[in-house]
């Protein structure tokens, strides 16, 4: 298979996963300034979840230029990738309607480290299959296995407090913000 | 009419339908265990109805990569097979909301056997325009008229019991796991 | 602009609508056969719609595969077409739940009338681009103010009797229902 | 990267903003012609919306037309515009069921500036990567400046009379309505 129809299919999933989580703000029942800062953490769990999907995309981009053609082991590693995104929407609505819950916060979580697990499966099966670039790859997937730690080592920190994960949450974003730049500089 | 188009048109209709069955979890009243618990036949319906859907997705772009145009007839081939993909959000959300239901769990098998029918009549009509993979193709058929006799066999014995048309389900994706890898070496 | 990018957005919004109709089926309170034949009209609703944007995809396409590019006015006589084809999941959505009221039905066939009109002005405004096939476009442009005058004039008949209605609603897609095979055999 | 996916992903986007926005005319309690009216609202704020956003689409696609490759910091100019564009589907549907609340309609003109001011920041940045056009960017600029006054302005005075921001609402579109046609004929 060409890597185009893969990453044509791969940016409709993302672009409607991104998207629909808006759908999750709902009209209040009264337009007034009280009744609208009670949607205030619906908000914030959105703009958090716009970023991280956001960030996805690039690298998700970024790693896949990297491939000329796509195999049916490495189609499976980027559908199980999509399968962890599409819950999120899901799991950004729980945060937002919970955010004082730990079990919420928890569940928030465990689907970014989830999604970080198969960034790095991902990275893995391109790296198996792209040679060249191994260093740059092995130095990236560093990344995504802490990330994946942190991600995970914020469910348990839940229950100490939220706002210990959500520290975690707001860290990994600021350090992912920028593409792979040593990626994109290779022609 | 070229066939970038159709895939194109083909491939925003699948990521949608993939996309939007998550919308059916919704944010249940409170954000404990025991009430996340009770989600679970509804989240289990949605892994199952993922898989099914990627491997289409998977299927379908391999057996259209056998063609090099497009006429009427084939349009409206595949036309009818997105119609019949199309449904599975409903019977999805209604297979997580009545996992015991016979009737539920009936019409899920009949939507995936009308759906496996379909790929039985679109197979049939690439086949007619690809005389060069003919044997090839009929061997693909033969896995796709087994699965939709499957399917169909599991809507009367969900009146047995419904645990036998989950094992059904269950049993397909793994038949069908790995994409047709006789028509991903052909050039 | 070039005509790829108006119809990768046109096929995005088209493929959109296509499937957040089916969001109208709505999971019932049980699953029993008596309950689930009363979501019949939302059903049949759903496939006389999904047929109808089916067509109106195909026709949408060969009518653009005659340009080499677009201007600014073409770009507007799309997005109106975009626009009134956008609000049939709505008007679908009423004709299912009040399949017996005049208002609703007449609504039905006011957007499709409206959607036939856009059609119109669209392929008035290729056919001064696309001189060369100018007795073909004309004769197409009678079959979709045909089909136009069937849908305004399903409003009324409404009143008299929603069966009238039914009745032009499924004849117009038979007349439809082939691609413009003369624009698909022109190279 | 290349341009190409970038303008992939944004149409998608985009095409989802402006069709899940028809997702909040959602069916009434009765089909009749006064219990119709009352949706008059959310069917004009929707119309507004869909013009806002296809006027945003034409002229998005002009200005990334001016570039060859697509960098870091450019890459997230897009996603914050993508970002404001996508909570238009909330601020329309909360400008449609409050028309007359000076707080929704404040919100609605917020949102509008935001994103006029993403449509600034992006072409600034466009603007000094395609220094060839410079004059033509910066006298777009001025009027993407002008909108964005003119929106924000309206936060103010829909507390005065909501009157006035919606006059300055349908003012707007049609000051932008012909895309940008000094780029469109730059080769």
């Amino acid at each position: 298979m060409g890597r185009g129809r893969l990453e044509a299919f791969s940016d409709g999933v993302i672009a409607i996963i991104v998207t629909i989580m808006v759908l999750e703000l709902k009209v209040p029942r009264e337009a007034t300034p009280s009744v609208l800062l009670t949607m205030a953490p619906l908000f914030l769990s959105y703009v958090l979840s716009f970023v991280v999907v956001a960030i996805m995309w690039v690298n998700h981009h970024h790693l896949l230029h990297c491939l000329d053609r796509v195999d049916g082991a490495l189609l499976w590693c980027n559908n199980w990738l999509l399968f962890c995104m599409s819950l999120i929407p899901f799991s950004t609505a729980l945060l937002g309607s919970f955010p004082r819950s730990p079990t919420a916060v928890g569940i928030y979580a465990g689907n970014l480290g989830l999604t970080a697990c198969a960034f790095v499966i991902l990275r893995g099966a391109v790296a198996r299959r792209d040679a060249a670039r191994l260093e740059l790859h092995l130095q990236q997937r560093r990344k995504n296995l802490m990330s994946m730690g942190l991600y995970l080592s914020a469910i348990p920190l839940a229950y100490v407090s939220v706002w210990l994960s959500f520290g975690i949450f707001v860290l990994i974003p600021l350090l992912y913000f920028m593409p792979e730049r040593a990626l994109e500089t290779v022609p």
